[in-house]
């Protein structure tokens, strides 16, 4: 069982991966609908302060921005990269984050422990690769991240509009609430400060986010969805933490305890015990 | 007099303004609302096919994508350049994509001819390099120009939204029916092969356009509004050419015979006496 005080380690890196200065998006393309575009496109017309650079195989430019065949090629420092690779690929995506030096990374990609199978193995291998390079990563499966602080203006993820800046922060394991949700808070002028699809929480979880949205002075409210919890100890103490100490309130909820909803959970926890 | 063959062979230098694969954009800013900024956005948000790379002694980034202090540090080879530096700058920037080897470029830049004396100087001063260099290039004191051709999408102007592409090519002297011609369009689903705001004409006038225009199948059409004639006989002459040998209709409108139109023409032509 991972120690709190690990926990709160980790909430420090997990900080680096909310106020990047430089972008990689390595398997970005100019084929519109498809999810690698989305990310790019709506990373660069979202106002983020720092530099976006696409990596593809086989494009010069993505939405007009120079593209860089390997993110090793990239010739500056990176902060963070974001991976839309397929996941037959993903881990040599995240080899060569590690190489380049890239700490904090965002695995957008599904194909991983949710699909069984080769699936597990190749999150297990990301969970590898990240322990060597030193490396915090959300997801995979997910569907990204937001910062609203107008110092940042992070939109890795699929939402093609930036939410109103707020004091909400919201964790969700699923992504189709994240857009349901920014669906309905679009409209009504509802603002978040941070906005984050947690997805198989393979490396990052609600637990070390809630250490880090503890110190957070955009956050004062903390809105959690998950579908399952592995550590409740440690959920509960963190929770606990974050409301003793700061009074912010956190409010969870937990799905899948319905048969119903255990089979939609499962497509993020891949426990498909649960479903039978 | 400039003759027939060197329009001629001007046109084929224009040419390479219209389908670039690269475009520097020397003295883009991050500073919303201000042509600097509007003009690398809208390139960078109307879908230009090629890649893109802003120029600017202060800033890491222009809407997150990567630049440059000087032209010159870009690793890459460039087609072309649009310079928004104001004009006491202006001709140092020209001088470095001369040195950069890029032989197209826009100066939407004002203050030159059009305001007189120091001005009349500086422009000048650009048609020196332009010669050392072999560079062609369009305005000073433009709006910049448009093509609507899908494999190149460019528009490097103030024009927020890109027109529709059609068969109608608009030449025009004055910046402000470039915009008022753009926002009768736009809703009314007129469509332009290319839009040209012709500025002051120190290198490219309607003349080696038009011949141009003559060979470019996406135009069926060509309209002119003018405020300054140069050689009448010129452009007589390839209105004429561009009719019989393609039965293209050009259509022409010269403005300034009446004192409150040379007073506004003025502002392009720089002809003080006219006014007075």
């Amino acid at each position: 069982m991972t120690e709190t005080k690990d926990y709160v380690a980790k909430a420090r890196k997990v900080a680096s991966l909310f106020s990047p200065k430089s972008i990689a998006v390595l398997g970005a393309n100019n084929v519109q609908g498809t999810v690698p575009y989305d990310i790019f496109h709506n990373l660069l017309r979202t106002g983020f302060k720092g530099t976006l650079y696409p990596v593809s195989p086989g494009e010069k430019q993505i939405c007009s921005v120079k593209s860089y065949k390997y993110v090793i090629d990239i010739e500056d420092e990176l902060d963070m990269a974001v991976i839309v690779f397929p996941s037959s690929v993903g881990h040599m995506a995240l080899e060569q984050c590690g190489q380049k030096g890239i700490k904090s990374v965002v695995i957008i990609s599904a194909g991983y422990r949710e699909v069984g199978g080769r699936g597990i193995e190749r999150e297990q291998q990301l969970l590898d690769i990240a322990e060597k390079y030193d490396i915090t990563f959300l997801g995979p499966n997910c569907l990204g991240m937001i910062n609203t602080d107008e110092q940042v203006m992070l939109n890795a993820s699929f939402a093609r509009e930036m939410p109103e800046a707020g004091e909400i922060a919201f964790l969700s394991q699923s992504g189709a609430l994240c857009t349901a949700v920014l669906d309905y808070a679009l409209p009504r002028h509802i603002g978040f400060s941070k906005f984050v699809s947690l997805g198989n929480k393979a490396e990052i979880s609600e637990v070390e986010l809630l250490y880090y949205l503890k110190d957070d002075p955009a956050t004062k409210v903390i809105l959690l969805y998950l579908e399952e919890i592995r550590d409740g100890r440690a959920l509960m103490q963190a929770a606990r933490s974050v409301i003793e100490e700061t009074g912010k309130p956190v409010l969870a909820i937990k799905s899948g305890r319905t048969a119903q909803g255990a089979s939609a959970a499962s497509s993020h926890t891949g426990d498909r015990k649960s479903v039978v």
